[in-house]
């Protein structure tokens, strides 16, 4: 199976990763995710790593370059499910994913994406109150 | 990797299939969602399909299996984004998933899952109405 699907959910994408991502299959999951957003006009990213026991600098890269993309085109990303060996290996690579969130769950995840994206309304409010 | 995760959404479980279903990925596949369904009291199982471009009888079987499992523990399973191929291969191989719900996406199989539950809910209110 050559694509990893990315499922709409409400405002937000889930991806979830369960196979090995090697460089052709990274690359059309960054343009299909990039397409993706843009076309649903997604506030937030989830990307599920729970299935994930390796992880390398790779795969660590992808996730930033994921969460840069996402975020320029104004959707944030979260990471969840992380396995502890593979936070481990992330620190001692020397990749803490500076600009990526992460959760412990799908389910905090979302509601951390919630709460961003109430905050981020609650500047705009805030700013256009000024404004006005 | 070896398991296929299991994602708890609210009420909802989600699993994404991606891989291949062989013998012991679809065995362990089926005990963890329903210890799953067990521990978290699911109302509904998402299953998404849309990465499966190729199916056989053994994976219709193992739909059919967890689908029948999952009502036993008092959830609905609904089966999402199966590509069109999937559902002619199905049905010419005498699979037509009679006691599976389908969706088209997540998001349709979500709104799905919660006007079943509704319903159920009624008909459980209902029930207790006239019986009281």
């Amino acid at each position: 199976m050559e694509r990893i699907p990315i499922l709409r959910m409400g405002h937000y994408l889930l991806v979830t990763i369960q196979v090995e991502l090697y460089d052709r299959l990274a690359l059309s999951l960054e343009t299909d995710l990039v397409q993706m957003v843009n076309k649903t006009s997604a506030k937030g990213v989830l990307i599920d790593i729970s299935a994930v026991a390796i992880v390398d600098s790779f795969m660590g890269r992808i996730i930033g370059n994921i969460a840069s993309m996402s975020k320029i085109l104004d959707a944030q990303t979260v990471v969840v499910g992380m396995q502890p060996a593979v936070a481990i290996t992330l620190v001692e690579l020397g990749l803490s994913l500076p600009n990526v969130f992460t959760a412990l769950d799908v389910q905090k995840g979302m509601d951390l994406l919630a709460s961003m994206i109430d905050v981020e309304q609650e500047d705009f409010d805030d700013y256009e109150d000024n404004n006005s």
